[in-house]
């Protein structure tokens, strides 16, 4: 099976875009029709997996979704019914994970033993040698929070250090050291909502993927993350929107359909922008 | 039923020391007795909790642990079986959570809803407003990572910043201004390891409590961690030993009694500090 790393290049040649698809589903949020079901988001899921596809670059579920609602068997079964029947579309498995080493060799096997995804999001703050046991799987994709879309997110992420970076920067800058020595693909968490950082991590990362949140529903410019956030060769980006998607298909009524143009929609306005 | 402050005073009033188990199991490493169970990881813990419950001030099952080996009901069990004959018993899920708003209130209905602990271990990467989410929740504990016992920890935690502060200083300092607004209790983690830091911490927070790993196995000085750690009151601490206590039961011959031997070894030594 090819590496995440090819994958992704795959699907960005195909697709010509960079869209990320989070299937982030809520109980109260989601269609009657799915509610229903007896794995209600494995059923909201594969719906929407079936419509877009040929569309994304990458699937990414969130876990917490899925732990805070007791339905990690509805996530078990969307990963199960991707490595099936779209074994050529990545996988992220957002976690935001990061522990001490024999806590954190559990949380790898967590991504990529209980539900074999192809990458997983990761927390720095306890120091990159907390990645480590992720690295011991080869062939996988490391997401690591840099600089994310959320408010508060200037807090801690843009305390200026005596190195004259700030630390989001240096962040990014351990992990593209990082990078150099890992058989996989690291990359970036780097928040749509603050476009301007994104050219500064670009300085410290020059090539790394950069899992871009904030865009659609949080209000991120989908053209300056483009313009500040491609790489040398025009790609490196996976830019996420999932409520803006995922919730299109309204009341259930041709769910499917209607899924499927506003994820074109996002394609589109990405291949013009390329 | 008391918040998770009452329960905690009541258990340091009581027990004398600061003794917090972790509950950690590996399945490669619990007696083979427990592994032929149908829910091996409850059998452990349940044995492990009738022989310590009155010797500790609070029960810390690490979830990457359960989640990672696909045992998570094992891990409901425990809650409910401390929830029915332990009530008066603080419990800690370390969970080390942190996303955005909507994210984060999954992962706080995960914790309290789902679990129904008393308290959760966070990450502040994102931004303290990543604990609001948390804070809706009254009378709960929220531990916030301030400075991790592992050896890498120094890379982020430590930065210096133009305030004259630290990294884990100034997490620290706003943990406890949050504190001031929250109904619960809002507290820090605080590695045995780096046990000059925890004097440093008392400084920006005085009084909240401190979740210290890293003594036992990973042979921070418990004398250092009192000395340094313990609050106006001489309490304020829960110092959490795991492996050495859940495995000093060894291939299951006499199992309850030789771990309630090793907490109890704990309870001593701390007892002779205070």
């Amino acid at each position: 099976m090819d590496s995440f790393k090819i994958k992704l290049k795959k699907c960005w040649n195909k697709t010509q875009a960079y869209l990320c698809l989070g299937l982030d589903p809520a109980l109260d949020k989601i269609p009657t029709s799915f509610r229903k079901h007896a794995h209600p988001f494995f059923a909201f899921n594969k719906e929407i997996i079936d419509h877009t596809a040929d569309l994304v670059c990458a699937f990414k579920p969130q876990i917490a979704y899925y732990s805070g609602q007791s339905l990690e068997e509805d996530l078990l079964m969307t990963f199960e019914y991707l490595q099936k029947n779209y074994p050529h579309i990545p996988t992220i498995l957002d976690a935001k994970r990061g522990d001490i080493g024999s806590t954190a060799e559990m949380y790898a096997k967590e991504a990529f033993e209980v539900y074999k995804a192809d990458s997983v999001t990761l927390n720095p703050y306890m120091g990159m040698d907390t990645i480590e046991p992720f690295k011991v799987y080869k062939d996988k994709g490391l997401f690591i929070l840099c600089r994310t879309s959320n408010l508060g997110s200037h807090e801690f992420q843009n305390l200026m250090t005596p190195t004259g970076k700030k630390l989001f920067e240096i962040v990014a800058s351990a992990t593209q050291q990082q990078s150099d020595e890992y058989w996989g693909m690291m990359g970036l968490v780097a928040g749509a909502t603050h476009a301007q950082d994104i050219s500064a991590i670009r300085t410290q990362a020059p090539e790394l993927p950069l899992l871009v949140p904030g865009v659609g529903t949080q209000g991120g410019s989908l053209q300056e993350v483009v313009q500040n956030g491609r790489n040398s060769q025009g790609e490196g980006l996976l830019i996420n929107i999932s409520r803006a998607i995922i919730y299109a298909g309204g009341d259930g009524f041709e769910f499917g359909p209607k899924v499927r143009a506003a994820a074109m929609s996002w394609v589109e306005q990405m291949r013009a922008m390329k």
